[in-house]
């Protein structure tokens, strides 16, 4: 990948942090963004936690990739989650590879980066290390945590860790805890970085294996409806076979062009490091086996969304949530977006979904400052 | 792989082939297998075809493997394809590893092996090669031509190029074109198998790659509710998390076994061979875009069967091949088998299957011989 510019806007954390794994971390950094302005009554921010390969650049161009942030279809003004009226959060997970410690990082004991010496983190891990920026930006109180996929668990983890520290919570097409398929697909993508013998060498990077994590990856966020209608079995070169391994199908150029893209922004290391905390995080495992203790203290408010076609995050395993949610009397909604766009949905324009965010986040602004609702 | 014992079963075929790529091949040879016994009439034999890692040895234990046949479920003495009834026959498919011509032979022009210098061949080139094998066997008309999976895309291709040449045809869990989705897949395979350094490097073999290769198939032969079934979240080490990269989940170490223990039975540079030939097939484009015209001469009587949980040929593909079926007023039945072990369920002990192939062997049977149904 790309090395990550040092100018992006960081907080130390002083704290000891005491992660699952036993090991404690401390004065690490915890890079972050914000968009919008906080109000004077600081109840209209907004938390966003970010997917697997995302970063803290929601928005406009991010500086780094020079590409549009990855919520950009979501977030900004006049958007469905609206920085005219809204203070937007975001930062890189811990474990991540744009400024937050990961494995990208400098280990100041041996000069070198952590790689695969960095300790092997959790989704509750990356969560209290976000704690801190909120309690660092004095925000008591968010008027929303919400993020897909993976940023959906830590939606999950953090409301079922701070209670009262977030009006509404919207954790889209995730799950409580990931299906045997979805570690064996993170599984797969791992064992292809860790096939590369580029990988824990060093000065080397394991480009060629982590292309190929992307690409299985990749085929699991779009649906096969998805992936019909938009490639079904058109070529490369028009009515013509090469009778060769070049990419024949305009599919296979597709899924080539994603894993050679992705290596020029993302850490081999911080793939292994992140998809394994996907694996590991069970918040019904953290309460013994009831998933509805997770959220007995809530406070929050929830929107549970989950889409037709994603096939990873099915809405069988969204609708586990609004059980246990209900289960335990929280206040909870939940929309099942039609759409042949599979799990990459909460990332494209899908615009019952943005309706859907926009209403449910306006909606909870006008209750908690006693608006009438129109 | 292990190198392949050379006193196997082996045709060497005389004539030319022409292949679709172009290219003509000639005294090739193709390895086979068959069990139980011709009759007098001759009207007893069946076809098997295999699919991407299969062979010709369908049954009992593989002399090369030391494992057991493939398909011993359902063909040996009193099962559903009774070899104390029917001669099976079943050959390594053209680009195979087993003693058919194919990526492994020896070129006699370098006296080194083909590797991928041999040429891309289409399912339509093996199911040809496989006709010389049954005239040299001087068998004018099959009882059946069977196969799932890729072994499905043989019989519809058999009973498109000789439609006379077998009285019955039961394609299993497959489809007449690889949707996007499967190319995805396979070139994702092609792909971890390309990216290892081991690729075309003489006197080496890309074990890891073929290894990730295979643990991407793997995941697609199972269904997502047969993978929670088996493996749910259960941990190698009882209740606790090893917080590394080792397998912790159980769902990881069955993966990494399977790619472990592919490499020394199969070859690499096949694997990119077959998969190109399932990608490439299009029984459709064979035919201008109408796919009843592949079957308009057909004299076989079909029995399409799919399985619930297959997400890699779901049953909606294996119904498209039904509708061609029915437009040219061939004799179709088909069923679909409700199960939850996914595609590879053709392969295992699924009652309801193995009872759908029987007694429809059993029938044809009886109706070619005028015997009277029970």
């Amino acid at each position: 990948m790309n090395s990550v510019n040092k100018n992006l806007k960081k907080l130390v954390v002083n704290h000891s942090l005491e992660l699952d794994c036993g090991k404690t971390i401390k004065d690490f950094p915890i890079a972050y963004e914000t968009y919008g302005k906080l109000n004077e009554k600081k109840n209209n921010a907004v938390m966003v936690f970010h997917a697997l390969t995302g970063d803290q650049f929601v928005t406009g161009i991010n500086p780094v990739t020079k590409r549009e942030g990855w919520w950009t279809t979501a977030v900004g003004p006049g958007k469905a989650i609206d920085t005219n009226k809204y203070f937007v959060i975001c930062s890189n997970v811990l474990g991540g590879c744009m400024g937050t410690f990961g494995p990208t990082e400098i280990d100041t004991k041996t000069n070198k980066i952590f790689g695969t010496t960095f300790p092997v983190i959790t989704i509750k891990d990356m969560v209290k290390a976000q704690k801190y920026l909120l309690d660092y930006l004095e925000i008591k109180k968010l008027l929303a945590v919400a993020g897909g996929s993976m940023g959906g668990m830590q939606v999950l983890q953090f409301v079922s860790l701070y209670p009262d520290s977030a009006y509404s919570a919207i954790p889209i097409a995730c799950s409580a805890s990931h299906s045997a398929q979805n570690i064996a697909l993170n599984e797969l993508g791992r064992q292809a970085i860790m096939a590369d013998p580029n990988w824990k060498k060093e000065g080397s990077t394991p480009d060629k294996g982590l292309a190929v994590a992307r690409m299985a990856a990749h085929i699991t966020y779009l649906s096969k409806q998805g992936l019909q209608e938009k490639f079904g079995r058109k070529l490369q070169e028009k009515g013509s076979l090469k009778f060769s391994f070049d990419a024949d199908f305009q599919i296979e150029s597709y899924l080539r062009y994603q894993g050679a893209n992705f290596v020029d922004r993302f850490d081999a290391n911080s793939y292994l490091y992140i998809t394994r905390a996907m694996d590991y995080f069970d918040l019904e495992k953290q309460f013994n086996g009831n998933l509805s203790l997770a959220f007995k203290n809530t406070k929050s408010k929830f929107c549970v969304i989950s889409f037709s076609s994603d096939w990873l995050y099915p809405t069988v395993e969204n609708k586990e949530i609004v059980i246990a949610l209900n289960t335990c009397g929280a206040n909870v909604g939940f929309v099942e977006i039609d759409t042949d766009k599979g799990h990459d949905s909460f990332l494209l324009n899908v615009p019952e979904f943005l309706k859907t965010l926009n209403e449910f986040l306006n909606s909870t602004y006008k209750e908690i400052n006693n608006e009438k609702r129109i």
